[in-house]
């Protein structure tokens, strides 16, 4: 065995990485069957640098499974979507649902634009239609096997990571990966 | 309203991409705190078309979660890790650790080799040294914020996209994006 093989230590508590900018991304969930689900995406925020969430429903999170993400991500609870995603779009956001739809684009070789709300659907239903209509995009994951379906909470962290990825150091900054 | 925007239509069963090769990607698991972590990267290997997770512990599913992966993916269980390692080591596979450690590669820019190993940690103490010191390389998501950890499930399924996003069509046929 090379000696290489065995530098490899564990780090318990590496610091973060220090972004340049701040991530201008948010995440748009509908009233969620489970608090799981929501508590897990508020982790994944929190890990990603991601500040701000916009949640349906109770907004009640299960802080075991949110940890800290709890208190570093502001949860911003409405009784629906579509009125802020309205006005997020008169900002300047674009809208990007994460579904699998008709006149999809494929994660893979999704473009992200830095100023995104990323739209996610309820567990069962997926993105209802009168959030659908008020969407400029859809990224879908590709998938290729049973169950056909990825958990709610786990597709939104792959493409809060793919997003992550084309802006490494924040969202202004730095010019996405070709 | 542009009539574009109106066209997205949810669908609810989308037929799966097809493969022009089989998934060279083999998934290594701990024995687990939590058996939910577990069932939860079992659905997410069916979803991407891997068909192969090496589990420690009871390797025991909860089916609820899991879903159809646990009839897609073949779950082996072992003792413990090192010795399958050593023999798919031998067998010519790359073993790619995924932990916060020292000499790791940021997943953002991670080139994967398409017959890899992705070896996951325990939930508490991480990929323990015995596994760390056979591995050839570790991968490591970039974290930006509280809680600085991902739970294993979700920090897997990231580990799984990336890959699969560098092997769009199976692991052997295409070349990865640059």
């Amino acid at each position: 065995m090379s000696c290489s093989k065995s530098s490899f230590e564990h780090i318990r508590h590496r610091p973060p990485h220090q972004l340049s900018g701040p991530r201008e991304l948010l995440v748009a969930c509908p009233a969620f069957r489970s608090r799981v689900n929501l508590s897990n995406i508020v982790r994944t925020c929190g890990c990603f640098g991601i500040q701000r969430i916009i949640a349906c429903g109770s907004g009640r999170l299960d802080e075991r499974i949110a940890r800290d993400g709890a208190t570093a991500v502001a949860i911003e609870v409405h009784r629906s979507l579509p009125p802020v995603l309205d006005r997020l779009k008169r900002e300047g956001w674009e809208l990007v649902g994460l579904e699998q739809a008709t006149r999809s684009e494929n994660l893979f070789s999704f473009s992200f634009t830095p100023r995104t709300v990323l739209v996610i659907g309820n567990e069962r239903l997926g993105i209802e239609p009168d959030v659908l209509a008020r969407l400029d995009r859809v990224a879908e994951i590709p998938l290729a096997g049973l169950p056909h379906s990825l958990n709610a909470a786990t597709s939104t962290a792959i493409a809060i990571y793919e997003y992550c990825r084309q802006f490494p150091a924040g969202s202004t900054t730095v010019e996405p990966p070709q």
